[in-house]
Parts: structure tokens; sequence; C-alpha cells
């Protein structure tokens, strides 16, 4: 694995392996001292285009426990202003010597582009409606996680209902990808303007009635309502939106007991998820938050040949 | 001690340990290798929901010279901007592997309620109008110091006026919270309308003739005019303020000699203080601000258990 | 040297000795482990007055390259917005302990005065249209590694032709000086409204006609065109600009083969410079980038003292 662009280019193989290396890594989390040598001297630069608190940061925190020297390069209000492309954007930034690339850009596809241009290794931190694996991996880590301490087993086989904008998600679509090569089946719940054309040739279920889904999911996930996305068509309201859509305290109910309930966040309380949904037992949203972590520490150990620097038996000493 | 919140936690004797320490570690900030290994892989964030330049590069030097991983977030343009509400953003930070959330909040009293919300420490570095706890430790540690080398003596018996614009001023109410617990008489000077209602019941003297308390005080911290919260009432023009209030030539020369003059910054020259009182031989301004390093690194240390990692014994040993 | 503040500062000596050294640092970045421990415990504030994206990145990058703690801050949005004067903000930034000051400001002159307040070492970054000596000293290392490689010969007696908005360019003035001092000639290159009065008592040529000077030049370096600086005067619009002044494709065609380009960047692709002219083999810019880097590093390592901590010979142990 060069780069990390899409959820749809990962290998059961290859999903199961960073996140059995999420695992020990997570381990790091608890301990007082939480620093591996693993990427010392290695350069992480966070290129971001679009405002970003939580992945910026996990990220961040991510390259700094392995030891890594991060950089955050914001650029809004930088060289972008100044009317550089991307592509010169990009190649200053990788000409300083950086080792990896996390990149957010508005524009779908930009990552791609940008591995023609460099020769770092590229992270996709997300990219207009179209990606974010980091996102679909840490949901899958998190959901495994939760189901093989239920009853042993692995996502294949679990229905996974993924409910809100579809169509300007990027989350859903990565999630759509890793779930299918995890096994599960994905059902998609979003209101008819909010599903994207093409979805009939998804590998998914849909349906636009979230109550008829609900009694039937082993994970449920609910999507952040960007309302900004939503001109230019006939959408609903918000109140329309909850009624129809939101994970009201009522639809609570109706999920068979333990069903877990994720959000990528930043949520929406009272409009896509009730306060009753978020803060449920079952409920995995901090979980998710943790393996974020996690998961982006594996993935930039494997990346930038973390082993060579310190191999995976001795990560496992120093947290053990 | 678990969270740093309000000045008036501190009893009499965890405030000389702080100042103490503070003392030791001050001793780090002339050294060519500032760098003590005591808080290595711990992770602290500067939340800031508010601009601030010198508490937050404060805070992150102090961090960074324990050896702390610090990252910044600011809370504008970022998930906030999104919706997002206080406690859900700060359960996502804590839940990354948080070690310490060092908070600015524009609403008086959000540092409590984050407690309540995550296991992480908490320290306020300035929540609204209502308290700035490391502002006032800052204070004390500098003004002791200047008595010590003065007389040999503390704080207790001294008279520190306090002037300007209480009413808006958290430092001033962190300042009196302090200064009663340390034994020293308090005078707050201020125009009517910059007096907050209920200031009789404060443990402090209160006038509204700066002439008269200036030749009896034995310490001078001047306050920040904000002019941005200045509506909604009567209050003085700014040269109303700097002929009533301000620390002009004329009323320095009415101090006694040597009495320190402080001001938390960032000052405005001409206004609340003239350029010979910022800049007098007695000025303690620029002192304030080293402290500010030295005193957030004791508390980092103090609330991290810095002692665990590198015991003070130690730590005297490197700075020596 | 103490500060670096101006090009014309600097002796033949002294700019050998960072460009040599600079060679020994562009090493590091070859390697897995980027990473020296020449100013460990040192620390380097980056305070910039204007946004910047590849100055910055690049001094944080070469500081943390030599284990230096960067302290990044933006006086966007900060004290200075609260009417702080720069006196008092750098005076307060270096009180917390800071070993270099790193400073862009929109002020010409305003790096002179800081060194005036404080006892940190002060690296000009940008003033106004002033200067920014890192970037004429990574120019100068460019070309010198340049034509090292083409005929062993250094940059005395090449002529340089720097082209564009000279008026508002504070590189332009700087390479005048460094290039100058290298023995190089100059040949600036502009239209009538932008060109500085009193260009005539530099050390250069000048010429209104481009076409006239490609031809006999030995490098060519490209200003980014500001038209946020264009007005209050007669300038040309963007394609009077091109056609004048763009280093078009036909243009590119006249240079004898293998005659270096360089621009500072950010470059308007299509105004100043022509994606030809940009990506052609004969283009340093991205040299001038990845030695912007190492030239910041020699800088750093010298001012700070790096040699006490680990001495040149063992530099080149490391990066062997």
């Amino acid at each position: 694995m060069r780069h990390l662009l899409s959820a749809g280019d990962l290998s059961l193989a290859e999903i199961t392996e960073i996140c059995d290396l999420a695992e020990e890594m997570s381990a790091v989390q608890s301990r007082p001292v939480k620093k591996l040598p693993a990427l010392r001297g290695r350069t992480v630069v966070n290129l971001f285009f679009e405002d970003s608190t939580r992945t910026r940061s996990s990220f961040e925190i991510a390259g700094k426990w392995l030891s890594a020297d991060v950089i955050n390069v914001s650029a809004k209000g930088s060289s972008v202003s100044k009317g550089e492309s991307l592509r010169d954007t990009v190649m200053t930034v990788a000409a300083m010597g950086v080792d990896a690339l996390v990149i957010r850009h508005m524009a779908s596809g930009a990552p791609w582009q940008v591995t023609n241009w460099i020769g770092a290794h590229v992270l996709n931190a997300g990219d207009g409606t179209h990606e974010h694996p980091t996102q679909a991996l840490l949901d899958a880590f998190t959901m495994r996680r939760h189901f093989r301490g239920l009853d042993g087993g692995d996502l294949a086989g679990r229905t996974v209902a993924i409910v809100g904008d579809i169509t300007h998600s990027r989350v859903a679509r990565s999630n759509v990808l890793l779930l299918q090569t995890l096994g599960a089946k994905v059902v998609l719940v979003a209101p008819p303007t909010l599903l994207p054309s093409g979805v009939d040739t998804w590998p998914v279920s849909v349906s636009t009635d979230l109550d008829a889904v609900l009694p039937a999911a082993d994970a449920v996930m609910m999507l952040r309502v960007q309302r900004e996305r939503m001109s230019g068509g006939y959408f609903p309201t918000a109140r329309e939106y909850t009624i129809g859509y939101g994970l009201t305290r009522d639809r609570l109910a109706t999920l068979r007991p333990g069903v877990p309930i994720c959000h990528p966040g930043p949520m929406n309380r009272g409009l896509e998820i009730s306060a009753e949904a978020a803060d449920a037992a079952s409920s995995l949203v901090l979980d998710q938050v943790a393996a974020g972590v996690a998961v982006r520490m594996a993935v930039l150990y494997q990346l930038l040949g973390g082993a060579d620097e310190m191999p995976l038996a001795r990560v496992r000493e120093v947290v053990a």
C-alpha cells in the first residue's frame, strides 16, 4: 500500500491488517507515555483546504504519538488565496521533503491527482462528496470491536443501515465500499432528493422508509445533515427531516437491544439524531473518535514503514 | 488538585507550592536546552474558543518545555461553526486520548461544565468575564518575587490596587480570590459603571478615586480597557477614562518609590497606562509574561503527575 | 552573525559559509530520519503578521528537523487586533524565553526595530516591500548548485535577469544585494511603472525590454505579479503584462539552452510565467523550495549556536 485514497482499494486482508494493527496502537491511548518512536524523523503535513477540527487533530495526534513531525498547513488565506494552483501548492509542500501528505480538499478526486504530482505518500482525509477512507476504517474498527465483544463474530453478514444525506456524504461512499469488502449488507436510507443518481448500481439496498429498516438493522450509522449543501432542489425542512429520518427517541425504541449507533460527527442533536440516541449506552460515537487516532496511527505506521524503525513485536512489548 | 478552574479553589499552601515549583521551572528559561522530560508522551490540547496570542503561546511553550505533545485547536471556523455543542466538541477532543485540556471560552463557567463531561485534567485559560486563574498565579508569583527581593516578605498585608474595568475582567476576579488567600489587601478602583453589582460583598475595598488610592498602594495592577465590551450604558470616553483612571506620568509620580506596576496585557498605551508607566523601571509587565510560562509549567507538572516521570529532585539537578 | 535582517549585511565569505552549510543540511532531506539534535531545547517562534504558507512551513520544518521547538503565532486576529503595538507584541513573545524570532511584517524595516527591543535572534522572513534575505540565500544556493553542476563555476560574472514587479518586490531587493556581493551582474526588467524611483542608483542594469535581455541571460528569475499592489497609477492589464513581460513559450525559446528559470512562488501561471516555462527541465522552482529548508536550517544552526550541541563534523557523520 503506497497511498490511502479510497476505501475501495483495500482488500479484506488489508482492512483486517489495518484493524488488527489499530488494536495494538489503541493500547497506547491508555498508557501515561503515549508515544512510540516508530516514525521518528518522518515529516507529515496536514494540508487542509477545508476547515476541520476532528480529522486534522486526529491525524496530528496519531502522527505525534508515532514521533513524527507534523506540520499543519491550512490552505485558506494562504498561497491558495493568492491564486496558486492545487498542483503548485502540493508540489511545493512535497518539495520541502515531506514523507506523507494528508489532504482534505473540496474537489472530489483531488487526492488522486496529487499522487501524479508528488512522490510522498498521500492520505485522503476527505475529498468533496467523494471519499473519506480513514473514517470508513475507523467505523469498521469500531463496529468490529463491538460485534466481537457481542458474539465473537465480524462484520460479515451484518446489516448496517446508513441514514441521511447520502448524496453529499463522503462518509457514506467510503463506508459502502469498505462494508461491501467486509461482507456486510448495507441499507441506505434517505429522502429521495438526498439519494444520489445511480445509487441503484451500488452494491446496497435502498429505502426511503427508516421505520421499516430499523428493526432489522444490526448497526445504524446516522449521517450529518449538511444544510449548507441543500439548495437548488426540493429538500426537506429541518422539522420534516427529523420526522422522516431522524433517530428520535421513539425510533430508538424500535432497534433491537444493544444495536450500536454510529455518527461521524459533528452531530446536529435534535436534527438527525436525538440526545437519547447520541448518549445511549449503545452509542459508539466516542468510541469512533478514539478509534480514529488508532486507525490513523496504523495507517501512518504502514505507509511510512514504521516497522523498519520499530517492528510490530517491539510495539507490542512497549504497549504491553 | 485535579483541575485548575478557579483561583478561589487554591489554599495558601497550594499557591505557595505552585509558586515554589514555578521558581524551579523558571530556571529552565535561562538554559540553552529549555527542555525537561517530565511530561514526555502526555498530550495537552489548547482548545480556544476566543482568539489569544499570549495565553495560548504561553501554555504551548510550557507544555513543550516539559516535553508534552501540544495540539492547538482553534474552535473558530471549525466543528463549532457547524453547530456542534460545547459538550460534544469537548467530549470528542477528550476521546482522542488527551491528558489535559486547556480551555478558553466566552461563557463564564464553561470549564466547570467541562469537568462533568471528561476525565482529562481541565485548565481554565479564561472563561467569559469570570476567571483566569493562571493569570492570577503568575501575578502572585511576580509580585512575590518582587517583595522577597525588596524586603524578604511575602504578599500578606500588602495593599494591591487593581484599577480599571472590573466588571468585565476575569483577571480582576481571579486576582481578588488569590490575593485574599495570600492575605493581601485589595483595593478595586474603577468608574462607577465599571464596578460590578454586588462588589460590596467582595472581600475588597472599593474606590472611584484613583488619586486617593495610589499613594498608599504597595503594588498597582492596571487592567486592559476592553472598549468592545462597553456598550448599553454610560461609559467614559477614552479621554475621560485616561483623565480619571489612567496611570499617567503625573500619577506615576505619586506612587511610593519602587512600587511595582503590573498589567496582564495587551496594553492600550496612552489609554489605561502611559508609556512612562509601562516602561518604568518598576514595571513588571514583562516579568509577568516570563512568569506565565514558569507558572503554567508548574501547574501542568502538578496536574499531570510530572513527578512520576521526573521527580522534583531530578528537575533541580538538571536546571542547576 | 547575530541576526539575519538584510541580504546586504552578508559578506561573500558569510554567504559561502551559509551555502556550504546548507549543502550539508540538504543531505538530511533524503534520509528516512530527517532529524538532527543540533537545536534540541531551543525555541523558535514564527511571528507572522501576513499570511504565508511556504515561508512559514519552511521555517517550521527547518526548525523541527534541527529538533527545536517551533511555535507559530499568527498575528492576525490576536493581540494585534486588540490594538497592541508591535513593540509590545514582540517584547511579550521574547519574554516567554524565545531563542529566535522569525518575523514577517507588512512594514518595511520592522525587523530592524525588533532587534532594538529584544535579545533573541531575529530573522527577517519578509518585511513589506523591503527585504526577504532567506529567499535570496535560497536563490543563490539553487543557482550556485546549478552552475557548479554545469561548469564548476560560481555566480561571479553570470548575468541574472530579474523580471517583473520590482517596485513591490522584497525578493528583488534582497537578490540584488546578495547577487552583487556574489559578483553576478543583475539586469532588472520591468514595465516603467513597476520600476522603483531611484533604481538608477542601484548596482544593476535596468531594461524595459525583456526580449532584448533574455538571449544574454545566464539565469532568469521571474517575480510574482501582485495585482493587489497595483493601484493608484497606470499599470498594465494582465494581458498587457503577459505580452510585455511574461515568460511565454515563445520567449522561453529565446533563452540559451539550459538557462535556469527561477520563481519565488506562488506562481501565477499564464500571467508572469507560462506553464511551459514553469515546468521546463531548466525550471528550478521546486529546487528553490527544497533549498529553502536547507538554507533556513543552516541559518538557524548558525545563529542559535547549533555547533555547540552538534559540531559540524558530527552533522557530517550523521548525514553521511
